[in-house]
């Protein structure tokens, strides 16, 4: 029934936002001699958002930005020393172990014996390639693919590009605005398996939609799922 | 006798590396009252270098390691004023036009009609997609991969995924060691069309290799070669 299996990567296969949370909570503090720490992480989003067109995703762009806001929020008072800090955090987060989430080893494995598998990420070219060489799974996608920006223009030309009919694509992703709405937009299948924290950024409301996507609480449910769905047709 | 010719495209289509040796010309002079400018060169380019591995290619990269380099250089005597300088530079460079190089649109239409192109370029995503986005040039390029670096192993997964023959592939670009010499490896074409601005990572000494790759001086030759080539069987 299915042609091919898409995985998004971050906080669907390994742990990420959380690394992120961190710093920022520590950014924050850093900044508190400056600005309350609400308004310096809702400074910090819209700088983000502001700079997403230019940088795109990932540690870099976080980076940039973090420094951007607290030249901003400190006007100019915030001393090299922190903006050092801001650099060595990322640095140091960059060059951790990401570890991957519970049951992702064995149900990828698994999958990809039946399926041909897919990593599918956005984000930055040097981290995720970075990220999948570290994890272990490389050896069992057939495909990866990391875009600029996850929309449904850029899941229908992948799928062109490998001659793939919608409906016989499935993604499985804990975003429901990047990973599932677009591809159950174009007629595929959408599996959700929400994160334990999401940026706000990939937030949407899900009582906006409709039930024709899958929600799962773990990976480790996803082949139950497919074995039913493969019995029932969908 | 060519199933697909690919292009590499900072400083083969349009131009990159003038713009980044202008700002960091700005950036020594910022500098200078704490490091004599070809110091503060030297030592940017080894921040570069030793960051690469974490950051990978591009202008994002490229505004971290300035930073960085301040803050080191100037002792942590750096200004706020002066690391948004460097911030705003780059993001202006970002949303700068990069002029296509003198022959190219009418070269890539023209070879599009005759040969499938392809577009393989390392750096970060989001620059180069925003790039040729910009540069008129996508509508005549069949493939297009941006890679985190230009090895030979890149260039081998990418033909065997396309099932081409090295043989039959042609790769025009300006870097002998990362577009010619590791396509030549393989057993494949490559065209050397050397830039007026080459970044010392990218240099390579070219009399240690042999003839075994074209040169020329501006990409409105390569149609002219293309003919000989087709018509000797290279």
């Amino acid at each position: 029934m299915f042609d091919l299996i898409a995985f998004d990567a971050d906080d669907t296969l390994w742990v990420n936002e959380e690394l992120y949370r961190e710093i920022e909570s520590q950014y924050v503090d850093l900044l508190s001699p400056f600005c309350p720490p609400e308004i310096t992480s809702q400074k910090l989003f819209e700088t983000e958002m502001a700079n997403l067109p230019l940088y795109g995703y990932g540690a870099k762009s976080f980076t940039l930005s973090m420094v951007q806001t607290a030249l901003e929020l400190s006007r100019g008072q915030v001393r090299a020393s922190d903006i050092q800090q801001i650099i060595d955090w990322v640095k140091a987060m960059l060059a951790a172990d990401k570890p991957l989430l519970p049951g992702v080893q064995a149900v990828i494995q698994q999958l990809s014996t039946r399926y041909p598998l897919m990593l599918l990420t956005k984000g930055d070219l040097v981290e995720q390639h970075s990220k999948l060489a570290c994890s272990g799974l490389a050896q069992f996608f057939q495909h990866v693919e990391i875009v600029p920006f996850k929309e449904k223009t850029v899941y229908q030309n992948i799928l062109d590009r490998l001659k793939i009919t919608p409906s016989r694509f499935l993604m499985v992703g804990n975003s429901l605005k990047s990973d599932v709405l677009p591809v159950v937009a174009l007629g595929g299948h959408g599996v959700h398996i929400p994160a334990t924290v999401t940026w706000a950024h990939e937030q949407v409301d899900s009582h906006n939609h409709g039930p024709e996507y899958h929600t799962l609480s773990q990976i480790s449910e996803l082949p139950g799922l497919l074995e039913q769905l493969e019995k029932t047709g969908g």
